[in-house]
């Protein structure tokens, strides 16, 4: 048991991804610096998709070569295929995450392609990767892990295959996405073991929703197990939310003040990140945003983990 | 560890004390009636106090005389002291609840009497209890067991000695309510260790709060240390929310839907709980109902412990 927890701040990517609002380079570039000020050290910063499907991200060249200079902080940058890998990297991304669904029927509503279909992707993205001068980390998502809204349960036996697939196609790692918020502490514990075994240190992460109010309960399901990295998104943008006024992504600022309520150093400063909020509110008017430090404020009693 | 939990209904008394307009009788009867048809077997069904200071709880007779004719629920009824006592076992009560500050600030501001006077005022009520014919079941709640808003954090060996006092006062049971929603995971496992080290099964049940969005992540906590008897609040109304917009209980549904998707069957059924909501709207306009169930529906993957 190590006594620190790493969070990866994904709202620039899956938050502006989602928002109805497009925000305004200038603005987002001040958000990340403010982030990263705060002691975020891992931030997923845009999408190479296609612009004309999501406009928020057509500036992710853009944002990629602002945030690669910035001191201690690793960019990372969602890709859906091979070419988006080569965008990510000839922008200078060394850290990609590239999502997978689970589900068969998730899969191809999403990107038209079956589950297998995009773990062949996934190595021939790997094989070009491999053969440039650089060094990429590739991280495989397997989205819908936990339940899918189309097919409902997913046996724990087909994430385990996929994530064997991944790795077999040669991702770093796979991490474990609650894509839509099905999932409740026993699944957590039960499929992060059943992935560990299968790959080992080549499962370190948990992406949870909050849709059902159980986000940081499965957090604490995952500490419970040994996972130590968690996504989250400030204010809880994105994620998918599937309800009006419901929220998707777990908040970034609720995380930390778990985490270093129950002594797991985050590295992060909770009240400068709270602060950045503002650049939502400037950047993305009417967007809701949720989170209950943001809302009820930071406890007198909270102590930051020594 | 058993397969069920217990959920002690606290709307009708903490919620409908804590809202802004007064809900009528008739409708408040129906709801509880639709809530134990729901399955609900332990509610709190108001307060005996002064109904000029707490208008919503001026029926709180009349209702106590229609929720002890409803089969398979226990009504339980708030009292802050002796003449409240009298007035509950008068009106045919017989399960109290006793709230008792453990931080000496904050219980005077809201009492206006210190801690052990009201450990005192206990001692008096459970004298005059004993003397009557029908036997009550006392349970105590050390209030901000978890901490306080007016003196922060609250020594462990504090709670542990007041909850000794209150049994050695004749009380039943010692419960532990985080009332301003500090508590954290690590506190929850260690505040009940300590606490059932010194009060045994006297020591049954957690009232906790949603404030910092830790509420469900506390009852994992909670399970975590085999505790099964759990206070919640429809829609999550009442619980002294201290910010616009915050939450103060946790939500009944929310916590129905966490238990019962690990397996722990609560006796409620899901559907008809959320139905009861229509409740709310109806005899509370305009009061804000939380929840992530409510909002966003029961998942296709549900299923209720077997």
């Amino acid at each position: 048991m190590t006594d620190h927890a790493t969070i990866y701040e994904v709202g620039p990517r899956d938050g502006l991804q989602m928002a109805k609002a497009t925000m305004p380079t200038a603005t987002k570039l001040r958000w990340i610096d403010a982030m990263a000020a705060a002691g975020v050290a891992h931030m997923e910063v845009g999408s190479f998709v296609s612009p004309r499907h999501v406009p928020q991200m057509a500036d992710t060249a853009d944002v990629v070569g602002h945030t690669v200079a910035i001191a201690g902080l690793e960019t990372i940058a969602l890709v859906p295929n091979e070419t988006g890998a080569r965008l990510a990297y000839a922008a200078g991304c060394r850290s990609l995450v590239i999502p997978v669904s689970v589900s068969e029927t998730h899969s191809r509503s999403n990107i038209n392609k079956g589950t297998y279909e995009q773990v062949a992707e996934v190595a021939r993205l790997v094989a070009w990767l491999r053969a440039q001068d650089e060094p990429v980390l590739v991280e495989t998502a397997c989205a819908t892990a936990f339940g899918c809204s189309f097919e409902g349960a997913v046996p724990e036996r087909r994430v385990v295959e996929v994530a064997t697939a991944l790795l077999q196609a040669g991702a770093d790692r796979v991490s474990l996405a609650d894509t839509v918020g099905y999932a409740a502490p026993n699944a957590i514990r039960s499929l992060v073991r059943a992935t560990r075994a299968a790959a080992g240190g080549a499962f370190q992460k948990l992406h949870l929703h909050d849709t059902m109010g159980l986000g940081l309960a499965n957090v604490l399901a995952g500490l419970d197990v040994d996972v130590r990295h968690f996504d989250a998104s400030l204010a809880g943008l994105g994620g998918c939310p599937f309800a009006p006024g419901a929220s998707g992504n777990i908040v970034t600022e609720d995380l930390v003040f778990l985490l270093e309520s129950m002594g797991l150093r985050t590295g992060i400063d909770l009240e400068a990140l709270v602060a950045t909020r503002a650049f939502l509110r400037e950047g993305l008017a009417g967007e809701p945003l949720h989170g209950s430090v943001g809302r009820a404020g930071i406890p007198r009693t909270f102590r930051a983990a020594a």
